[in-house]
Parts: structure tokens; sequence; C-alpha cells
């Protein structure tokens, strides 16, 4: 069995780092595209503190923007930084007519109210999609813009599936960030689509029922393999470190994999999966917003 | 048969007259409770043109507004209203402290664009809670307003059942006016919540899983009675007119009540149903926004 792992992946495995490299690839296509009518779409990320994740993210998305051509604004502030201040920040990049999308980089130091933050960034120029605005719109089948992560999911399940009208899907997990906005983008597609917690009675069964299984609860390997319908299309948000069997931590998701990909028709892994997506997407909706903000149509996503 | 209808409702059948009632009533002493406190809620109802339909809704708006002791505003513009001078009045009552609350009546004639009316109320006065605001906070968890017709269903239904927490809840339909917000409330009440609608894969069983089915498509008698779970609860949101036996038109739900009621734990009826709900549901929003307004607590809904 581990021989198998260094081999090419089972053709149900979806490939996430190829797709990934895809989407970024056709950004930077759409950023040359758009050069010429000169719009060069910027994206400013937004750091309070020194957390080590966190700097990583912050470093990674910059690098990735300017690969694909785009503008990359770090802003750096301490730790301490009074919440006033970060909000003037906002507001300065909100004005600037050179940033179309801005990240602030969650988590924020504990002084400071998330969603009070989140409420000042221009909702047009809210990449992250998570305004209670950007919600609404969602809601309201308006144009606005759509958190990264359930905007990746959506995409390999089209890549995927193709036409998703009339499937089965179960959103498990019912967060702001993942599971309903995930929940509103199926809806939209014309699945039928129910949303599983916590106090969800019969979970392994309304999981059985689903032709698209998307986990996002933050419990490692909680959903097994007798879980998943034959065939189903398992997309696993989960990143949870747990400790490993020579000492060192490893990463598993939501799913227990090496369980459910005999089963699943394609799965995500982890690491490697959903999380990749995440990023590409980031770029996309700077692209949709810069777009906007200039009164040209987006491209396709 | 014909003669048990002149009896008493047979006791599945939720009465919602009598629960429309007891809300006013409710909604009425908080009103004369908040009055020594210097406030009484105002709620403003904007009519543009001649609607018959329209004009009875707003008038019964007014009567149960005045009966329950909150001050009353109706503002009647002609059916050729420029959209511009529509958002004036509204802006107008935007402004106004002694307005708590500001309900447009749709339809609009169609020169206006009512997304961009709905836009326009200042989202605290939204009483109606249809504005993408809204629909955002409701996603969120934040205070928002609450569209009323999903509001009254939501409590029909812990009225009839209490705690609602792992109920497997179906809501067929997905309109922002009823289907989407019930869902959102639903998952806040901690159900299993799953959205169906026209491309539905084997509908009937779909709802035949549910302990709590609530249908709102405007279709009439769309839902028999074998799709129902036995001693499942159905709300049934609908009102259809179809031509009657004796060649006089006749309202019915979108669920076959003759049939279904022989299957529900409970179920609503139409007419008589969840339509009185709805303007007293206006009221208990009415009173909310006066409370956030006023910067106190609002009453228990």
């Amino acid at each position: 069995m581990s021989e198998a792992k260094a081999t090419a992946p089972a053709d149900n495995v979806i490939d996430c780092k190829a797709f990934a490299a895809g989407i970024r690839a056709r950004v930077a296509a759409q950023v040359a595209a758009l050069k010429p009518q000169g719009l060069t779409p910027g994206l400013a990320v937004v750091l309070v503190g020194e957390d080590p994740a966190s700097q990583v993210y912050v470093r990674n998305k910059g690098k990735l923007t300017r690969e694909a051509g785009m503008r990359s604004e770090e802003i750096r502030l301490p730790a301490d930084t009074p919440e006033a201040d970060l909000i003037a920040a906002v507001e300065t990049l909100n004005a600037d007519p050179g940033i179309h999308g801005i990240l602030v980089q969650m988590p924020l130091p504990g002084h400071i109210d998330e969603q009070r933050v989140l409420a000042c960034i221009d909702p047009v120029k809210d990449v992250d999609g998570l305004s209670v605005v950007n919600a609404g719109r969602l809601v309201a089948g308006e144009d606005g813009m759509v958190p990264c992560t359930p905007l990746g999911c959506l995409m390999l399940l089209k890549d995927r599936l193709g036409d998703l009208t009339g499937k089965r899907a179960l959103v498990l997990g019912r967060s702001l960030l993942v599971g309903k906005p995930m929940a509103q983008l199926l809806l939209a597609e014309n699945c039928t689509v129910t949303v599983a917690h916590s106090r969800t009675r019969e979970l392994a069964e309304e999981c059985r029922r689903a032709d698209i299984l998307v986990v996002a609860v933050g419990r490692p390997e909680m959903v097994r393999g007798d879980w998943v319908k034959p065939g189903a299309t398992v997309i696993d948000v989960g990143i949870n470190r747990i400790p490993g069997e020579n000492g060192k931590n490893r990463l598993v998701g939501d799913v227990c994999f090496a369980e459910a990909a005999k089963v699943a028709g394609a799965i995500t892994p982890v690491p490697g999966g959903v999380g990749l997506m995440t990023i590409a997407c980031l770029l996309v909706n700077t692209v949709t917003a810069a777009c906007r903000q200039a009164g040209l149509a987006p491209p396709e996503v």
C-alpha cells in the first residue's frame, strides 16, 4: 500500500495542484490582456502582528499575485495597532484607485473586532467575500465577491462533474466562511442542497445520500468510508494537525482519505487539496473586482 | 365529509387565525409598555399606483398597526411617479425619527426598479427584511430584520414543536422572499435543512423524509398526501386562485390540504393560514426596529 503513494495519484483523486496552477495561468493571461487597456489589478494584504502562519500565507499571496502580473501591496502593522488605526489603513486602501482588492489577514489580535474591520472594507474591494453585504449579495444572486474557498470548491466540482443540476449536495458545516456560502453556490447551480452540522441526527445516513459531499467541520477524519455514497464526489475542506506515528505531526482532512478514496468517484486529498484553490481564487476575485471597478466585464470564472 | 368542515378544525390543523391574533395582542401590550418610555413605534407604508389587491393590503396593514397602538402613516403616490421621486419619499422617511419601519408595497409599476428602491430603505427601518444587507445579516447571524412570512412560519413551528434542534426540515422553493430566509432561520434553530426546488430529482421522496415541510412554490396543490411523512408538520405558504366547482374561483395552497391533513401531525390551512401571520410579523418587526432605534432591548419574539 505505501508504495502506491509514490506513484501517480489514482484517477479518482482530484489533482488540485495542477488545477490551481491552471487557474493561476489563466488569471495571468487575463491580467496580460488587461494591461493594454491600462488596467493592472492590485491586491493589498494587511497583516497585523507577527503570527508565523499568517506571515507565511501573506508572503505566499504576495508572491503568487506578482507572478500573475498583478500589483501586490503588503501592509504590515504591529500587533498592538489600535483598531482605529487599522480601520484608517483600510480606508486609505478603499480610496486608492490602484488597489482593487483588500484582504485583511485573519486572525486579528484579540483587542480588534474582526467583524467591525471587515465591515469597513469597500464591498467591491472585499476579495475575501466575508462582509455582510457580500453574504447578502450571494443570497440575492447579485454580483458580489464570493469567499475564495467555496468558490474554489465549486470550480473543482464543475470541472469534474460539468452541470450540477439536480444533484444531491450535502454540505457538512455551517460556517460563514465555507459552509453557508458553499450551500448558496450549490443552490444557484440547481443542486438539491442539505446543510448538516453537529446537531444533525443520523449524520452518516445523510452523507450517504449525497452525490456531492463537501466537508468543512474541522474534525480530523470524522467522515468515514462508509459515510460516502459509492461514486460520490468528496471535497474535503478540513486541514487538521494530528500526532503522527513517528512522533511528528501530520496533516489530515475532515474525511478519512484512505477509506473514502476507495468509495468516492472523486476526492480531494489533504494536504495538497482545496487549500491550494483558495489563493488561486483570491487572484480570480481580484481580477473580477478590478474589472468591475474599471467598468469592464469580468472574465468568465 | 363536508359536514366536518363546519365543525371545529381537527386538532392537527394549526389555528393561524388565533395564533396571529395572539401575536397582535402581545405586540399591543409591548407598545403600551413602551409609551411611558416616550416611544411610539411608527410604520410607514408606501403605495404607488392603484392596484386593487395592494390597496386592500395597505388598508389592512394600517388598520392593524393602529389597533396595536402604533403610529401608522400611508404615503400614496400616483402610478406614474418617477423612481427618483419614490426614492426621495423613502429618504424622507429614513430621516423621520417618528417612523421606525418603512414598507414599500410590492409590486411596483414596471418603470421602477424594485431592488434599487429596496436598497434605499435604511436597513434598520427595512421591516420587510428584503434588502441585501438584511439578507446578509440573517446569514451572518447578526441582528437584522427578518422577512415577515418566514418569521411567521418559524413562530408557528416553535409554538407547535418547541425546540427544533436536529429535526429534518425541507424547504420547497428558493425565493429571496420565503425559501432562502426560511432555510437560514431553520438552520439557526439547528435543523438539518434541505432546500428543494423545481430542479430537484425524486422530490416526493425528499419531502417524505422531512419532519418539517415548508412549501412556497406557487403551484396549486402540488404536494400530495403521500409526499408527507406521517406526523410531519406542514407549513403551506402558497396562495393560489383556481377555478372552483361552481364557476367561482377558490383559494388553495401549494399543498393538497385534503390529502395532507390525513397524514400530517400538524398543517396550516389555506386560506386562513400563513398569510395571517405575515401582517402580525410586520408589527413584530416594527416594534423590534423601534426599540433598536431607541437603544432599547427589543422584546422577545
